[in-house]
């Protein structure tokens, strides 16, 4: 087994995070997905422009105070002036504040990881790409949608010619998150933050990049159609994109709020003169492949379509859905509250109440015994013991 | 916010595993589990019976050599001795070795998390059971599908009464691993090895252990027809089971390695006087709801059926499934493994070419731009200026 | 284009029915299949023991008076007196006087259209087999589902060898039909007039017929739980069977009552050795194949999997499910009631207010007549006129 | 029970065909559609502008040859002439004949049911209009998708009010047809006859009239971006459509040939501020209803939110597809050619052999007494007796 890039590295990557606080959601999605393979450390943050927030979520991470910063720019300063200094900078903060933040951390020298979008607007991502140039770091834009095995391999699948010369692409970004009613304070539509741009922003970056990282291809032509569909709303909420791709595909972006009903909405297909492929975010596991001369078909990481991709991407064998790493997780992470919590001299029992234990053990075996000397009495049936329920199971 | 287990017991838990070494699926699959919420801390480890295999994996996870153990008597005599020892110890070998290594895990004094099945036989894990008790430590089985938000939610939505009286259950896990021929050195269906009860075993422990998780209530009554449908088979590798439950439900439990074409197999349904759900692996994150007196109904960790165990078991909000986390956690990987092959003179070309980057953001920032102005111009096309597609867009 | 076996027989099949008067609702299914096609005429009946609703079902059906019988023996004997005698009798009536009706009607030699289950009993069974025998006739049985293209084609997927050696059937009618409670009068789970068997032979009847009629195999084995899973139950409203089949194959068949929720549950999966297929009747148009060595496939009548029978058991083109055919004639009959009404001075308009019909014509071309004006003036919206709503469009 | 419409009018109703002779699809479904209901006769008709086919389609039907005419002139003069002619005629030939035949049609005092498009034109659809209005007669255009039960449930809910103020509506007829290669002599996409709108014409319209026919809503704005997606077509072969309704909606209509891999692909979602419903033609029997406030359901004729329309044109009771009257229509198809070919001395076992038969009637009641002596001795196997199999089941 050749050594991996960690073991010749030596160390892990150390990373700070600015913004992503408790309370945000996104700066919690961040850190999980740093923390699962072991090849980052979180030791450094500026969560918040609360600075108590910011505190609170240093203490929460157990990180040492000295490296949780008030602001961006404290924590330029004091990581570049540490022999243990950060490698890498999240920036995890609204997006107006995105240029600004992501030229100091690159002028500093530091990699970027940002979130998207990029920048508010295309002057500034302008701006953040001649940073990038001059300052020979790297910056990651955390399209995390780029991220599923699915889309890998929908992506190769493109590549490797399966769907034959692409004719035409339809993704849609259709939320329904203010179908019913625009909660109070979603800056996303109110128009002196979002600007006319802002939907678009939020949702239809997804969409569009989906529809380039798939196909390769870039959009060279595009026109639209944008509504105001909820009398309440200041900014576009609904757009319809027709698109011109390079290489002469045509295609449609639809991005909304409006879209009633709808949990997410992301979804892509693309279609060649070989086959179609189709991906729904509500689905992710699965890629539906139509090609014109079979039946339609269900691929997924398993069986002889996948591709090395798609394979790399997924962390457990055919049959797991990724969700079966966090369906695990749960177990650790109960038990470990239910550790911590008797250590302190706290009651266990809630977290122990979900957790498989002895009983399930023994209680899973006793059937199978029965089962074996039912079917060696010709089915007859076989009563079992009673006992404790398996609710009641993780015990001392 | 109050104070978490983690911030309140002031460090992570440590903890050593026992097989699970390089190449082990189980291993890196308990490996990922414990890294993800941060509140485990892998220090330890007897990874595997082969010495070279063991020190391998220690290097890979970057432990400290002096607990890189030879086999489990040494990691339990080894860390009982040091004080920064381990709160717990994962046991990831075969079954058959269980019952002795879980036995002096706790005699030890530490905690314990299994694998399933808790043991080969009934009576050990009756022995494990008293070892346990007098241990006064905990241990956790690790039947990871207790952990899925959607058998939470269905285990809650039984016991607040939703589906009324239980009055059947129908579990299965029909996987089709051997159906097409079993591989050489399937050790799951060799006689020596596996015995008569082996698939049972394997597969049927999972799903009879969901059937008393989700509906809380303890088999009482078993028969059985076992069948050897492979003809190279020397063992039963296939299973009907009819049950009886206490409190009166009836079920049925099919478990085999012949359906032909199931890449995974496990499923739950349950059935009251007042509704039924399904749930299948193959498509985790969602729950079906049949009510008596209402349509067919796609339960997800959304809306107001949701419980509060599904959305404690969620670390995403509704419409992100929980493959979104390592979606996520791929762009980490990736940019990772950029990041360390660069710094070690290394070309770290293939792992950027995956991911997002600068050109990605700008490149949607273009295209919105251009829908804004096709708008004002009465949906008139707009072109788009050509430039690097997005396969080459993580760019210093 | 050979001449059809109407052409060369020259004239309909003439048929009568017994039972399956006015409120019937298998004498109404019977009626529309038996029309489809142009193939048969029913011409006599006696359709109920109640002679009011026996004539009332003649007048709905034009009938002339004098082939409308007070009761089997009347028709039998009516119809052997006349020339132009029917070919065949459809017996709609309960299963308990299935025996008795069809021996009669076969001895008179008429062929017979059997309603499942053939009778209610076993012996009674084989008296009708020795009668069928004797008369020269023919019979046929509607297992309804045999008639599905889906089912025909799986069938013929499993004698073509395209699953390899059958190794395990799966099949259930798991309805909910009593789950929430049984209605007043549902004679199938009276004790006297159902019987031990009654689920069984209402429900399980249909699941082992395509069990057999699939696979080509009988069943050689069975062992069965029988279970009351409502308490007001007098006879058996929960069966799981395990099967043998001849061959080798194993099986189970659930039928039940108390599938709280499902609408109908009729399914059945075939496995064999090299692959499996699934069929459920709640999406009867597609057939699951999944082959051990490639992904999981949607299979219909299109495609170069479709088998000879399934695209003759189809009316219409690949894309159009059967029900297309139905739809189709939705508006036919909205429009001979429209204009039967209107001729007789009543108001058609709630039959028209449904229907397509100019005022569609004239809109959806008026869109795309502008669309080819927008595309032509580079995107630019065109407005259209103003007009009636598609609500009132078919109009004088 | 009322005397229904075809009760009171006392005869069906009868209809000519023009066009729809032997080997056309589109006449074979209105001749499957008009039977169903026994309240049309087809009497007559001119089915072919080659007359040896037009003759062959009349003795095909049994017609009396009088009434099969050379063209639509002579069908319209000769059935004026009869006492007995027909109520309506058919027009199902090719559109561009369309506008000549339904006027002279009209003209000669006939109802009529035309296929659609009403015409190819907008100009000859308006003079079709101004005929049907002088002529006092009725014509419906078989837009067929109107005519599906959750179709008309969904134009229902729309009406009650289920989902709101309509804010969008997204439609498409998205067909592979033409995907992988044009076939030879596809008169849709050959510049000459089909013309920029053809494909449009062909597709568009079914999309434009589901739209509007749910909605209740015109179309009052169009703006397009039409394509040719294959190099060898003349003519438009992709057109995305934006459109605006009357009320303020906006929305979506795709129509292409170029959708590879899709069989059919006609669908709609129309999107309200309560609440969303989706329609996909390749599983038509459901209908999604997606509520801002609770979670996705599946619909069907079956349940709590059933509209009248929706049981109305629903002939199968909860749980039955509407293709369930055809698969119990190809029984009587297959019995009826077996006993039509013995009749006339042919072999009847091809027929016969598909068919349900007394052996499946004995043999499954069979299979339930064994499980009925199963049960009562513990659940033991009880053997079965060996028998013909099932596919050798309906014999004399």
């Amino acid at each position: 087994m050749d050594a991996t890039s960690l073991e010749r590295f030596g160390r892990r990557l150390r990373v700070a995070m600015i913004g992503g606080g408790l309370g945000s959601y996104i700066g919690e999605t961040h850190r999980i997905a740093l923390r699962c393979d072991g090849l980052w450390e979180l030791v450094a943050g500026a969560f918040s422009r609360d600075y108590s927030v910011c505190q609170a979520t240093g203490r929460r991470l157990l990180l040492d105070p000295e490296r949780v910063y008030r602001d961006h720019r404290a924590l330029v300063e004091g990581e570049s002036r540490r022999a243990d200094r950060v490698d890498a900078v999240i920036v995890a903060t609204r997006p107006a504040t995105h240029a600004e933040i992501i030229v100091a951390v690159l002028d500093a020298g530091f990699h970027v990881i940002s979130e998207k979008p990029l920048t508010s607007t295309l002057e500034e991502s302008v701006a953040v790409a001649a940073a990038l140039a001059r300052s020979g770091k790297r910056l990651m834009l955390t399209h995390c949608y780029s991220g599923y095995p699915m889309i890998r391999m929908a992506r190769e699948m493109v590549e490797r010619g399966d769907l034959g010369r692409i004719t035409a692409v339809d993704t849609e970004f259709a939320s329904g998150a203010y179908a019913g009613g625009t909660p109070e304070g979603a800056w996303r539509v109110g128009s002196a933050e979002a600007g006319d741009a802002g939907m678009l922003v939020d949702l239809g970056t997804h969409a569009l990049q989906l529809a380039t990282y798939v196909t390769g291809a870039r959009v060279s032509e595009v026109s639209a159609r944008l509504d105001r569909l909820a009398p309440e709303h200041e900014v576009y909420d609904n757009a319809f994109l027709d698109l011109g791709f390079e290489g002469g595909a045509v295609g449609r972006c639809w991005s909304t709020y409006q879209a009633a009903g709808a949990v997410h909405g992301l979804r892509i297909a693309v279609y060649g003169d070989r086959g179609s492929i189709a991906w729904d975010h509500e689905r992710a596991e699965v890629l539906w492949w139509r090609p014109v001369d079979g039946p339609e078909t269900l691929l997924t990481k398993a069986g002889p379509m996948a591709t090395a991709g798609a394979l790399a991407a997924s962390r457990f064998t055919a049959g797991h859905p990724d969700g079966y790493g966090l369906a695990f997780a749960n177990l650790y992470r109960d038990f470990a509250e239910a550790l911590m919590e008797e250590a302190i001299g706290e009651d266990p029992a809630p977290f122990l109440a979900r957790l498989p234990g002895v009983e399930d053990g023994i209680h899973t075996l006793e059937v199978i015994d029965g089962a074996l000397r039912s079917h060696a009495a010709g089915h007859a049936p076989v009563p079992l013991p009673a006992g404790p329920g398996s609710r009641h199971s993780v015990g001392a």
